[in-house]
């Protein structure tokens, strides 16, 4: 028996970016956070502590910043891909490296040309794998919080001993999406396809009529690959933030679904992943991601 | 000498409420957090342990609830005034109350009937303070993250031995602003006041030329008043969210107020308060705030 | 009418320090954030973004890192005193200081001589205000989190239309303890008065049978005051950790106090304050604290 | 082309969980955070929003604290077992469960039998797999926060044109271990093997003079294997938690590894894997867990 190195990886994460960019006197700005990691022959480092491959995490956060000047940043895609491409092919012992982006949002105040006021915690975000030639992207959205006041419905799951929630025709279905989608490769008009999905899966949240938020995510999913052929396999994270109605009977009064309390924890949580079942093969897009 | 007790209040913090008002199939939700304190001849329950005047916090906790039932919600103020109000009405031992309330901000999705999606972590807020038969109000706005991206100068400030910063004729500025207004009375049309409020301060802070962090508050501030009669007092805290300019010249590159790392600590903390100078005695509109 | 410029300061805020101190191999360190704030002739800045009194708050946090070299930290009220004294007597315009600090808890490892391991999340603060010559010491700790298991009842409360809740002769009793105790000088042994402080309020809090959270706390407060005469005044802010008895009953269960949820929100407030009917007065040792 | 489910789990995520257990007036409590994901036939209820098979996440709960009374909680891993072969032996649908327990310190006050302080953020986790009769366990521990103020050097390191960092012999080493380890099976004598392999980490970063935090890493999970062969494999994500030496020359002063800087972003973050070249196939034990 030995004792040796399994599957590793290093770098330097959240990386806090922002850029200005300048159209005469009307100002674009960009706010980043970027997270790499690299992988290779790092077994040296690991074993004896000689650092002659591991190109330092402090360089990479440099690249990220000088990278940021010397092209415009673009689609969080395509800066993620020129980072990744950039460190595999200039450092003979990284072999695959790992670049993550969120990108915050910023609304203009009031046609404003410099000045902003941030909008919503959601986060575009994206998720680059390149190994040796090879580049995966998946994008998605965190933080995306969605409810719908009714249109909801929950009834005709099993009662064991432990079973005592009540059945309901109306609640109220509220989650906070995180998505994750695969795109099929990387020749994909970046911010049209996220824009596209984003408002197909608010779309259909809002019209689909819920037996189940595993329906919803479901038809969530569906929904996109139905409508986006760029795109391979959806997958989603959604917790059910619970509203509990409050049982308003002990003062005399109704409650016909009107005054609810919104809970913290316990959260119901619902993960599942929707795909072509002729999706090409996901490789390593998925590799570094939390899975189910 | 003897021990004795001081100033004391107690409640139930952060009751979270949602509740949805029909109109036929078109849905208004409200979000708010709501937090209640009392205070009066409480002198027992420290004493002795003797409750008999302590309305407990989760009798506090349900009168929240049902009287969100018991009548329309309303502007924030209002609920707070009237639930303060009661506290003190009903319970002889009970003198004063104070009532806190968030109010979360969401926004339709695209003209959806009942289906919305969160808006940014902004929230509208009031601290409503009653003694007996006064009431006093100071609502406000926090989290209302801004950014300008030229337009702000810092310099001719004291070089002391400790001095390294370098003057600057243009950089990023960018704040979370907690604002908070003292009210002159209660007959107010809150919710006119407040979207006034806020927009005069976005404007101001956007198109106001920064020599200083604390200029663009004191213009805040000014402006509020300027326009808002109803307003007594503004007072301000206004972190300054350090953005570095990056240097890039150990890559041979010149970073033209192009490229920029957000700080995440230590920050700039700038606060102050702009206020008329025949403005009626706060009283205790401040008593249970953060002060400065 | 005019408008008018109020109560301001300004400085910077949660700069995070780490000292290591050297006896031989054996190392010491402490872990701080010092946040400053400074007062004064202060309009300049306000009203035309003449920053000629305004010592940088980058100069502040170049301040606290070079005083850590200049002399040894030492504790925390004492090192707080000598960044407000500093800042006071070396800069004409400002007339006041306010440093906050809080230190963070390390162990070490076994016996180890430079290896430390992260205590509890309680930290040991400080908040000096200097005005001219005056100087007043707060000092405290926060995020203390206890609970006991029994010897706690709740009854005898006034029951209302809205009152629900049931008596109970037995609890659990948990909250986290934010204290904070004034002291009458600046001429104290400040690491043997916080370590015994701490110590008389978690005794205190073990050994006294609670009828009420508010007993708690003024017992806990009273115990301080009566052991330590350095001290003038204790305030204490306990959230009541509610940790409710599960019912159940529906799965043919009996729970005799053994079974419960640890909710997050809502939770009770319970504030107050002891103090000495002698005490002195407190000047400005609260001005910017939170209050109740 | 057709459009499938995918991969999909579902549960209850973080139901607090608090048990006391008496040995006469000697009380003994737990604090778990528990979340439990069930797996199976679930198409339905994502095609159709048909419940038939879907065991209520409610359910779920109750389950969690049903069984904390129909039996002692026990260790973690114990309690993980028994939740998740339940769910998977009574539901016919459900094939697979994944149960993560999360257990928070508590230390008694100064010997006293009933009352508690809470200890570190540190938490002892657990995360078990079941899949029809098969079941794997990988407990760890997160948020064990660890310094060393010497002992730690970084230098060798590829200089490419985007790097700047200076060589150093001599640094501060401070992470959050977030370590998993994979048991070889079930029959283990959880707590103790818990406490040494706790023990045997903190030895080995104390002990070790570290060239990387790579090299650090590797050491603690090889000395993990080393002697404790209930173990299979360790997993290990340590931040890089940067202390920055402040640069006081400025200030005429000389910084020989005393006052740092501690910043929160960016941080490196080092994760890497130790296994035995003969382990078990590791089946689902780490199917859900964030990879590397």
């Amino acid at each position: 028996m030995a004792i040796v190195l399994g599957p590793n990886q290093y770098g330097k994460a959240e990386n806090r970016l922002v850029t200005v960019s300048r159209n005469g006197s009307v100002h674009t700005i960009k706010d980043l956070t970027v997270s790499t990691s690299l992988r290779g022959d790092l077994a040296d480092t690991h074993l004896t502590g000689d650092n002659a491959k591991v190109l330092a995490t402090d360089t990479q956060k440099n690249t990220v910043y000088a990278f940021a000047k010397e092209a415009p940043v673009g689609e969080i895609e395509d800066f993620a891909l020129r980072l990744g491409r950039h460190f595999v092919s200039s450092q003979e012992a990284i072999t695959g490296a790992r670049v993550l982006i969120d990108e915050h949002g910023w609304e203009r105040i009031d046609g404003h040309d410099h000045s902003f006021v941030r909008g919503s915690d959601e986060k575009r975000t994206t998720a680059v794998t390149i190994d040796g030639e090879q580049a995966w992207v998946v994008s998605g959205v965190r933080d995306l919080v969605v409810l719908k006041s009714t249109g909801s419905e929950f009834h005709g799951y099993p009662k064991d001993p432990y079973t005592t929630l009540k059945e309901t025709n109306d609640r109220i279905l509220a989650t906070s999406v995180t998505a994750r989608w695969r795109y099929v490769g990387t020749d994909v008009d970046w911010a049209k396809s996220f824009t596209e999905i984003r408002s197909i899966m608010l779309k259909t949240f809002a019209d689909k009529h819920s037996l189940s938020l595993q329906q919803t995510l479901y038809a969530m999913g569906e929904a996109v690959l139905n409508t986006r052929p760029e795109v391979a396999e959806v997958r989603l994270s959604m917790p059910n933030k619970h509203h509990f109605l409050v049982d308003l009977s002990p003062f005399g009064l109704e409650n016909d679904n009107e005054v609810f309390y919104a809970a913290d924890r316990p959260y119901g949580l619902i993960e599942g992943s929707v795909l072509r079942d002729d999706a090409p093969d996901a490789g390593q897009a998925w590799s570094t991601l939390p899975t189910f």
